[in-house]
Protein backbone atom coordinates (compact mmCIF):
# COMPACT_ATOMS: atom_id res chain seq x y z
CA UNK A 1 0.00 0.00 0.00
CA UNK A 2 2.84 2.36 1.10
CA UNK A 3 3.92 1.96 -2.92
CA UNK A 4 1.33 4.52 -4.28
CA UNK A 5 1.30 6.61 -1.57
CA UNK A 6 3.36 10.30 -1.64
CA UNK A 7 3.99 11.68 1.57
CA UNK A 8 5.74 14.57 2.17
CA UNK A 9 4.63 15.55 5.48
CA UNK A 10 2.36 14.01 8.38
CA UNK A 11 0.23 15.76 10.48
CA UNK A 12 -0.82 14.29 13.90
CA UNK A 13 -4.00 14.28 16.15
CA UNK A 14 -2.30 15.32 19.36
CA UNK A 15 -4.59 13.93 22.72
CA UNK A 16 -5.25 10.53 22.70
CA UNK A 17 -2.96 9.98 19.39
CA UNK A 18 0.21 11.42 20.86
CA UNK A 19 -0.58 11.67 24.63
CA UNK A 20 -2.22 9.20 26.59
CA UNK A 21 -4.84 12.18 28.38
CA UNK A 22 -6.97 9.70 30.57
CA UNK A 23 -4.22 8.52 32.73
CA UNK A 24 -2.29 11.67 32.89
CA UNK A 25 -4.92 13.97 33.59
CA UNK A 26 -6.16 11.33 36.46
CA UNK A 27 -2.85 11.74 37.92
CA UNK A 28 -2.62 15.50 37.71
CA UNK A 29 -5.80 16.01 39.32
CA UNK A 30 -5.51 13.85 42.12
CA UNK A 31 -2.12 14.87 42.97
CA UNK A 32 -3.69 18.86 43.03
CA UNK A 33 -7.41 18.34 44.47
CA UNK A 34 -6.13 15.06 47.07
CA UNK A 35 -3.68 17.54 48.45
CA UNK A 36 -6.72 19.92 48.88
CA UNK A 37 -8.46 17.51 50.89
CA UNK A 38 -10.61 15.92 47.79
CA UNK A 39 -11.49 12.39 47.25
CA UNK A 40 -12.83 11.93 43.75
CA UNK A 41 -13.01 8.98 40.74
CA UNK A 42 -9.89 10.54 39.32
CA UNK A 43 -10.57 8.35 36.05
CA UNK A 44 -13.96 9.38 35.70
CA UNK A 45 -12.80 13.09 36.19
CA UNK A 46 -10.65 12.55 33.59
CA UNK A 47 -13.87 11.24 31.05
CA UNK A 48 -16.14 14.18 32.21
CA UNK A 49 -13.33 16.65 31.06
CA UNK A 50 -12.72 15.40 27.83
CA UNK A 51 -16.55 14.90 27.09
CA UNK A 52 -17.31 18.19 27.62
CA UNK A 53 -14.57 18.81 24.89
CA UNK A 54 -17.00 18.29 21.68
CA UNK A 55 -19.99 19.61 23.05
CA UNK A 56 -17.37 23.26 23.95
CA UNK A 57 -16.20 23.64 20.43
CA UNK A 58 -18.94 23.25 18.20
CA UNK A 59 -20.49 27.07 19.14
CA UNK A 60 -16.70 28.13 17.57
CA UNK A 61 -16.41 25.63 15.03
CA UNK A 62 -20.55 26.39 13.98
CA UNK A 63 -19.48 30.05 14.14
CA UNK A 64 -21.85 31.27 16.34
CA UNK A 65 -19.35 32.08 19.35
CA UNK A 66 -15.99 33.99 18.60
CA UNK A 67 -12.93 32.11 18.40
CA UNK A 68 -11.31 30.86 22.02
CA UNK A 69 -8.57 28.98 22.45
CA UNK A 70 -8.86 25.56 23.61
CA UNK A 71 -7.88 25.81 27.02
CA UNK A 72 -10.39 28.65 28.04
CA UNK A 73 -12.76 25.91 26.82
CA UNK A 74 -11.06 23.73 28.67
CA UNK A 75 -11.53 25.99 32.25
CA UNK A 76 -15.29 26.74 31.92
CA UNK A 77 -15.38 22.88 31.42
CA UNK A 78 -13.72 22.76 34.82
CA UNK A 79 -15.44 25.23 36.41
CA UNK A 80 -18.83 23.41 35.68
CA UNK A 81 -17.13 20.34 36.73
CA UNK A 82 -16.04 21.05 39.93
CA UNK A 83 -19.44 23.01 41.02
CA UNK A 84 -21.03 19.81 40.44
CA UNK A 85 -18.96 17.68 42.08
CA UNK A 86 -19.50 20.19 45.32
CA UNK A 87 -15.66 21.56 45.03
CA UNK A 88 -15.45 24.35 46.66
CA UNK A 89 -13.06 26.83 47.32
CA UNK A 90 -10.94 27.10 44.44
CA UNK A 91 -9.11 30.60 43.57
CA UNK A 92 -8.44 31.59 40.22
CA UNK A 93 -5.12 30.76 40.34
CA UNK A 94 -5.43 27.05 41.00
CA UNK A 95 -8.28 26.98 38.42
CA UNK A 96 -5.61 28.01 36.12
CA UNK A 97 -2.56 25.77 37.80
CA UNK A 98 -4.91 22.58 37.61
CA UNK A 99 -6.24 23.34 33.70
CA UNK A 100 -2.73 23.34 33.17
CA UNK A 101 -2.68 19.27 33.85
CA UNK A 102 -3.08 19.17 30.23
CA UNK A 103 0.22 20.19 29.49
CA UNK A 104 1.46 17.67 31.21
CA UNK A 105 0.46 14.33 29.40
CA UNK A 106 2.55 11.40 29.15
CA UNK A 107 3.55 10.37 25.41
CA UNK A 108 2.51 6.64 24.54
CA UNK A 109 5.84 4.85 24.60
CA UNK A 110 6.20 4.00 20.69
CA UNK A 111 6.05 7.97 20.29
CA UNK A 112 9.15 9.40 20.43
CA UNK A 113 11.25 6.32 18.95
CA UNK A 114 8.35 6.39 15.80
CA UNK A 115 8.30 10.10 15.54
CA UNK A 116 12.38 10.30 14.82
CA UNK A 117 12.16 7.92 12.04
CA UNK A 118 9.12 9.35 10.67
CA UNK A 119 10.91 12.74 10.38
CA UNK A 120 12.92 10.93 7.98
CA UNK A 121 9.57 10.92 5.84
CA UNK A 122 9.24 14.46 6.11
CA UNK A 123 8.19 16.98 8.35
CA UNK A 124 6.07 16.30 11.59
CA UNK A 125 4.02 18.33 12.30
CA UNK A 126 0.97 18.99 15.06
CA UNK A 127 -2.42 19.64 13.90
CA UNK A 128 -4.32 19.50 16.97
CA UNK A 129 -7.22 21.26 18.60
CA UNK A 130 -4.53 22.53 21.46
CA UNK A 131 -3.22 26.02 21.09
CA UNK A 132 0.41 26.25 20.34
CA UNK A 133 1.57 27.11 23.68
CA UNK A 134 -0.29 23.61 24.95
CA UNK A 135 1.53 22.12 22.40
CA UNK A 136 5.21 23.11 22.80
CA UNK A 137 4.57 22.46 26.17
CA UNK A 138 3.11 19.00 25.85
CA UNK A 139 6.68 18.42 23.20
CA UNK A 140 8.58 19.88 25.62
CA UNK A 141 7.48 17.44 28.18
CA UNK A 142 7.42 14.29 26.35
CA UNK A 143 11.03 15.33 25.09
CA UNK A 144 10.54 15.57 21.48
CA UNK A 145 10.14 18.41 18.87
CA UNK A 146 7.95 19.12 16.15
CA UNK A 147 9.11 21.11 12.72
CA UNK A 148 6.18 23.62 12.96
CA UNK A 149 2.80 23.60 15.24
CA UNK A 150 -0.63 24.27 13.18
CA UNK A 151 -3.82 23.39 13.29
CA UNK A 152 -6.77 25.16 15.64
CA UNK A 153 -5.18 28.20 17.22
CA UNK A 154 -3.96 29.19 13.57
CA UNK A 155 -6.81 28.89 12.02
CA UNK A 156 -9.06 29.69 13.89
CA UNK A 157 -11.55 27.00 14.01
CA UNK A 158 -12.01 23.29 15.03
CA UNK A 159 -11.60 19.90 14.03
CA UNK A 160 -13.24 18.55 12.31
CA UNK A 161 -13.87 22.05 10.22
CA UNK A 162 -11.97 21.22 6.95
CA UNK A 163 -10.49 24.17 7.28
CA UNK A 164 -7.83 23.30 9.32
CA UNK A 165 -6.76 20.27 7.26
CA UNK A 166 -6.94 22.61 4.25
CA UNK A 167 -4.61 25.23 5.75
CA UNK A 168 -2.45 22.65 7.18
CA UNK A 169 -1.40 21.31 3.56
CA UNK A 170 -1.17 25.08 2.02
CA UNK A 171 0.85 26.43 4.82
CA UNK A 172 3.55 23.24 4.15
CA UNK A 173 3.39 24.43 0.76
CA UNK A 174 2.01 21.10 -0.04
CA UNK A 175 -0.96 19.37 -2.04
CA UNK A 176 -3.61 17.90 0.52
CA UNK A 177 -2.67 14.27 -1.15
CA UNK A 178 1.07 15.03 0.00
CA UNK A 179 -0.13 15.02 3.75
CA UNK A 180 -1.02 11.93 5.71
CA UNK A 181 -3.06 12.66 8.98
CA UNK A 182 -2.43 10.50 11.65
CA UNK A 183 -5.06 9.95 14.46
CA UNK A 184 -6.32 7.86 16.60
CA UNK A 185 -9.86 8.83 15.74
CA UNK A 186 -12.47 7.72 12.77
CA UNK A 187 -14.42 11.28 12.86
CA UNK A 188 -10.61 13.43 12.64
CA UNK A 189 -9.32 10.85 9.92
CA UNK A 190 -12.61 11.15 7.78
CA UNK A 191 -12.65 14.85 8.03
CA UNK A 192 -8.89 14.86 6.47
CA UNK A 193 -9.90 12.40 3.85
CA UNK A 194 -12.93 14.19 2.73
CA UNK A 195 -10.16 17.18 1.90
CA UNK A 196 -7.70 14.98 0.19
CA UNK A 197 -5.06 13.86 2.49
CA UNK A 198 -3.95 10.73 3.04
CA UNK A 199 -5.04 8.75 6.44
CA UNK A 200 -3.34 6.50 9.50
CA UNK A 201 -4.83 5.20 11.78
CA UNK A 202 -3.05 4.50 14.78
CA UNK A 203 -5.00 2.17 17.58
CA UNK A 204 -5.13 3.15 21.32
CA UNK A 205 -7.18 0.49 22.37
CA UNK A 206 -6.64 1.65 26.40
CA UNK A 207 -7.39 5.86 25.56
CA UNK A 208 -10.40 5.38 27.82
CA UNK A 209 -9.33 2.44 29.79
CA UNK A 210 -8.53 -1.20 29.51
CA UNK A 211 -12.40 -1.33 30.58
CA UNK A 212 -13.39 0.28 27.64
CA UNK A 213 -11.49 -0.90 25.23
CA UNK A 214 -12.11 0.92 21.98
CA UNK A 215 -13.49 -1.03 18.19
CA UNK A 216 -10.77 -0.69 15.29
CA UNK A 217 -12.61 0.50 11.99
CA UNK A 218 -13.49 -1.44 9.12
CA UNK A 219 -10.18 -2.63 7.27
CA UNK A 220 -9.74 -0.20 4.35
CA UNK A 221 -11.33 2.72 5.89
CA UNK A 222 -8.00 4.83 5.91
CA UNK A 223 -5.30 4.74 3.74
CA UNK A 224 -2.90 2.62 6.54
CA UNK A 225 -3.95 1.64 9.94
CA UNK A 226 -1.60 0.49 12.63
CA UNK A 227 -0.59 -0.14 16.42
CA UNK A 228 1.73 2.16 16.73
CA UNK A 229 4.20 5.11 15.21
CA UNK A 230 6.73 2.48 14.99
CA UNK A 231 4.49 -0.08 12.45
CA UNK A 232 3.63 3.49 10.56
CA UNK A 233 7.48 4.23 10.63
CA UNK A 234 7.56 0.16 8.87
CA UNK A 235 5.05 1.14 6.62
CA UNK A 236 6.12 4.31 5.12
CA UNK A 237 9.61 2.97 4.80
CA UNK A 238 11.39 4.93 7.26
CA UNK B 1 21.77 42.46 32.92
CA UNK B 2 20.07 39.43 32.75
CA UNK B 3 19.23 39.08 36.18
CA UNK B 4 16.35 41.62 35.64
CA UNK B 5 14.98 40.07 32.88
CA UNK B 6 12.24 36.97 33.37
CA UNK B 7 12.51 35.64 29.76
CA UNK B 8 9.93 32.66 28.94
CA UNK B 9 10.56 32.44 25.37
CA UNK B 10 13.34 33.94 22.69
CA UNK B 11 12.07 34.55 18.96
CA UNK B 12 14.06 35.05 16.01
CA UNK B 13 14.72 36.54 12.86
CA UNK B 14 16.12 34.21 10.65
CA UNK B 15 17.59 35.84 7.34
CA UNK B 16 21.12 36.95 8.66
CA UNK B 17 20.23 36.63 11.98
CA UNK B 18 20.33 32.64 12.21
CA UNK B 19 21.59 31.82 8.21
CA UNK B 20 24.35 33.47 6.37
CA UNK B 21 21.93 34.37 3.24
CA UNK B 22 24.95 36.31 1.33
CA UNK B 23 26.94 33.24 0.91
CA UNK B 24 24.50 30.38 0.52
CA UNK B 25 22.85 32.71 -2.44
CA UNK B 26 25.23 33.48 -3.94
CA UNK B 27 26.54 29.40 -3.89
CA UNK B 28 23.32 28.28 -5.15
CA UNK B 29 22.94 30.39 -7.90
CA UNK B 30 25.91 30.12 -9.08
CA UNK B 31 25.57 26.09 -8.89
CA UNK B 32 22.11 26.64 -10.56
CA UNK B 33 23.18 29.04 -13.32
CA UNK B 34 26.55 28.75 -14.57
CA UNK B 35 25.29 25.04 -15.42
CA UNK B 36 23.02 26.54 -17.88
CA UNK B 37 26.30 28.77 -18.84
CA UNK B 38 25.71 31.94 -17.27
CA UNK B 39 28.45 34.14 -15.51
CA UNK B 40 27.59 36.79 -13.18
CA UNK B 41 28.96 38.40 -9.95
CA UNK B 42 27.40 36.17 -7.79
CA UNK B 43 27.78 37.77 -4.56
CA UNK B 44 26.19 41.22 -6.37
CA UNK B 45 23.52 38.67 -7.59
CA UNK B 46 23.13 37.70 -3.96
CA UNK B 47 22.49 41.25 -2.79
CA UNK B 48 20.39 42.47 -5.96
CA UNK B 49 17.82 40.28 -4.70
CA UNK B 50 17.69 41.00 -0.82
CA UNK B 51 17.56 44.48 -1.61
CA UNK B 52 14.35 43.87 -3.43
CA UNK B 53 13.13 42.76 -0.50
CA UNK B 54 12.08 45.42 1.81
CA UNK B 55 10.40 47.61 -1.07
CA UNK B 56 8.09 44.34 -2.48
CA UNK B 57 7.18 43.71 1.48
CA UNK B 58 6.05 47.58 1.87
CA UNK B 59 3.10 47.06 -0.36
CA UNK B 60 1.67 44.34 1.94
CA UNK B 61 2.83 45.34 5.33
CA UNK B 62 0.97 48.51 4.51
CA UNK B 63 -2.74 46.85 2.86
CA UNK B 64 -2.37 48.11 -0.55
CA UNK B 65 -1.69 44.52 -1.86
CA UNK B 66 -3.46 41.33 -0.40
CA UNK B 67 -1.35 39.07 1.48
CA UNK B 68 1.14 36.77 -0.75
CA UNK B 69 4.22 35.20 0.72
CA UNK B 70 7.63 35.82 0.93
CA UNK B 71 8.36 33.04 -1.72
CA UNK B 72 5.81 34.68 -4.26
CA UNK B 73 7.65 38.23 -3.52
CA UNK B 74 11.16 36.57 -3.92
CA UNK B 75 10.08 34.99 -7.18
CA UNK B 76 8.75 38.55 -8.59
CA UNK B 77 11.92 40.06 -7.67
CA UNK B 78 13.92 37.32 -9.58
CA UNK B 79 11.89 37.22 -12.72
CA UNK B 80 12.94 41.14 -12.56
CA UNK B 81 16.53 40.56 -11.88
CA UNK B 82 16.85 38.02 -14.40
CA UNK B 83 15.45 40.34 -17.05
CA UNK B 84 17.93 43.12 -15.57
CA UNK B 85 21.11 40.80 -16.50
CA UNK B 86 19.57 39.36 -19.91
CA UNK B 87 19.50 36.13 -18.54
CA UNK B 88 16.59 34.29 -20.58
CA UNK B 89 15.00 31.28 -21.28
CA UNK B 90 14.33 30.30 -17.87
CA UNK B 91 11.49 27.66 -17.21
CA UNK B 92 8.82 28.42 -14.81
CA UNK B 93 10.39 24.57 -13.31
CA UNK B 94 13.90 26.15 -13.25
CA UNK B 95 12.46 29.72 -11.64
CA UNK B 96 10.34 28.24 -8.97
CA UNK B 97 13.77 25.89 -8.08
CA UNK B 98 16.06 28.68 -7.75
CA UNK B 99 14.13 30.48 -6.00
CA UNK B 100 14.09 27.55 -3.44
CA UNK B 101 17.99 28.49 -3.34
CA UNK B 102 16.16 30.53 0.11
CA UNK B 103 15.53 27.17 1.40
CA UNK B 104 19.17 26.12 1.32
CA UNK B 105 20.86 28.61 3.55
CA UNK B 106 24.00 27.67 5.88
CA UNK B 107 23.90 28.79 9.79
CA UNK B 108 26.50 30.75 11.35
CA UNK B 109 28.68 28.25 13.29
CA UNK B 110 27.62 29.17 16.60
CA UNK B 111 23.70 28.62 16.11
CA UNK B 112 23.39 25.23 16.28
CA UNK B 113 25.35 25.18 19.26
CA UNK B 114 24.17 28.36 21.22
CA UNK B 115 20.21 27.47 19.83
CA UNK B 116 20.62 23.91 22.17
CA UNK B 117 21.47 25.77 25.06
CA UNK B 118 19.15 28.70 24.54
CA UNK B 119 16.16 25.75 24.76
CA UNK B 120 16.98 25.38 28.18
CA UNK B 121 15.59 29.19 29.26
CA UNK B 122 12.63 28.93 27.04
CA UNK B 123 10.86 27.40 23.41
CA UNK B 124 13.08 28.76 20.83
CA UNK B 125 10.82 30.00 18.03
CA UNK B 126 10.89 31.72 14.53
CA UNK B 127 9.43 34.62 14.09
CA UNK B 128 10.80 36.02 10.12
CA UNK B 129 9.53 37.82 7.52
CA UNK B 130 9.90 33.70 5.91
CA UNK B 131 7.17 31.14 5.20
CA UNK B 132 6.40 28.45 7.18
CA UNK B 133 7.35 25.68 4.36
CA UNK B 134 10.47 27.30 3.69
CA UNK B 135 11.52 28.21 7.85
CA UNK B 136 10.90 24.36 8.30
CA UNK B 137 13.07 23.42 5.05
CA UNK B 138 15.99 25.86 6.68
CA UNK B 139 15.64 23.91 9.94
CA UNK B 140 16.14 20.96 8.30
CA UNK B 141 18.79 21.64 6.04
CA UNK B 142 20.33 23.17 8.84
CA UNK B 143 19.93 20.01 11.68
CA UNK B 144 17.45 21.95 13.82
CA UNK B 145 14.22 22.21 15.11
CA UNK B 146 12.12 25.16 16.01
CA UNK B 147 9.48 24.53 18.67
CA UNK B 148 7.32 26.40 16.75
CA UNK B 149 7.19 28.61 13.60
CA UNK B 150 5.55 31.75 13.70
CA UNK B 151 5.91 34.99 12.18
CA UNK B 152 4.95 36.25 8.36
CA UNK B 153 2.19 34.09 7.16
CA UNK B 154 0.86 33.13 10.43
CA UNK B 155 -0.01 36.87 11.07
CA UNK B 156 -0.19 37.62 7.49
CA UNK B 157 1.70 40.95 7.27
CA UNK B 158 5.26 41.28 6.97
CA UNK B 159 7.98 42.74 10.18
CA UNK B 160 8.54 45.49 11.32
CA UNK B 161 4.54 45.69 11.57
CA UNK B 162 3.87 45.56 15.23
CA UNK B 163 1.08 42.84 14.32
CA UNK B 164 3.73 40.14 14.41
CA UNK B 165 5.58 40.98 17.81
CA UNK B 166 2.47 41.11 19.81
CA UNK B 167 1.12 38.03 17.92
CA UNK B 168 4.34 36.13 18.35
CA UNK B 169 4.04 36.86 22.54
CA UNK B 170 0.08 35.97 22.56
CA UNK B 171 0.66 32.77 20.94
CA UNK B 172 2.71 31.93 23.39
CA UNK B 173 0.73 32.61 25.58
CA UNK B 174 3.03 35.04 27.50
CA UNK B 175 3.20 39.02 28.02
CA UNK B 176 5.47 40.62 25.33
CA UNK B 177 8.06 41.32 28.16
CA UNK B 178 8.25 37.71 28.62
CA UNK B 179 9.78 37.04 25.36
CA UNK B 180 12.87 38.22 24.02
CA UNK B 181 13.36 38.73 20.18
CA UNK B 182 17.18 38.40 18.52
CA UNK B 183 17.76 39.69 15.48
CA UNK B 184 21.26 41.08 14.17
CA UNK B 185 18.79 44.21 12.57
CA UNK B 186 18.25 47.11 14.43
CA UNK B 187 15.07 47.79 12.47
CA UNK B 188 14.03 44.51 13.34
CA UNK B 189 14.78 45.07 16.91
CA UNK B 190 13.53 48.61 17.17
CA UNK B 191 10.04 47.55 16.58
CA UNK B 192 9.91 44.76 18.98
CA UNK B 193 11.05 46.61 21.58
CA UNK B 194 8.08 49.36 20.52
CA UNK B 195 5.89 46.38 21.43
CA UNK B 196 7.29 45.80 25.08
CA UNK B 197 9.42 42.53 23.70
CA UNK B 198 13.07 42.28 25.35
CA UNK B 199 15.75 42.57 22.46
CA UNK B 200 18.86 40.74 21.82
CA UNK B 201 20.77 42.01 18.97
CA UNK B 202 23.76 39.53 17.45
CA UNK B 203 26.37 40.94 15.49
CA UNK B 204 26.96 39.22 12.00
CA UNK B 205 29.47 42.05 10.78
CA UNK B 206 29.64 40.07 7.47
CA UNK B 207 26.62 39.21 6.68
CA UNK B 208 26.76 41.72 3.77
CA UNK B 209 30.80 40.57 3.06
CA UNK B 210 33.58 41.71 4.37
CA UNK B 211 34.27 44.16 1.96
CA UNK B 212 30.78 45.74 3.69
CA UNK B 213 31.47 45.38 7.65
CA UNK B 214 28.78 45.89 9.43
CA UNK B 215 28.28 48.71 12.50
CA UNK B 216 27.10 47.65 15.67
CA UNK B 217 24.28 49.81 17.40
CA UNK B 218 25.35 52.14 20.22
CA UNK B 219 26.04 50.47 23.20
CA UNK B 220 22.79 50.11 25.36
CA UNK B 221 20.36 50.32 22.90
CA UNK B 222 18.94 47.09 23.26
CA UNK B 223 18.72 45.14 26.62
CA UNK B 224 21.09 42.43 25.31
CA UNK B 225 24.15 43.01 22.76
CA UNK B 226 26.40 39.82 21.99
CA UNK B 227 28.54 38.50 18.82
CA UNK B 228 26.75 34.82 18.82
CA UNK B 229 24.31 32.60 19.80
CA UNK B 230 26.97 30.99 22.50
CA UNK B 231 27.18 34.42 23.90
CA UNK B 232 23.48 35.14 24.52
CA UNK B 233 22.92 31.43 25.77
CA UNK B 234 25.85 33.28 28.41
CA UNK B 235 24.41 36.00 29.24
CA UNK B 236 20.97 34.01 29.64
CA UNK B 237 22.54 31.70 32.05
CA UNK B 238 21.46 28.44 30.08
Amino acid sequence: MSESLDIKALVFDVFGTVVDWRSSVAREAEAFLSLRGHKLDWFAFADRWREGYQPAMAPVREGKRPWVSFEVLHEEILVEMLAELGVEAITAADLKELNQAWRRLDLWPDVPGGLSRLRQVGPVVALSNGGIAQMIALARWGGFQWDTILGAQVSKTYKPDSKIYLDGAAYLDLRPDQVMMVAAHPWDLEAAKACGLRTAYVHRPTEYGTEKPKKRPDKGTFDIEVDSFEELADRLGA
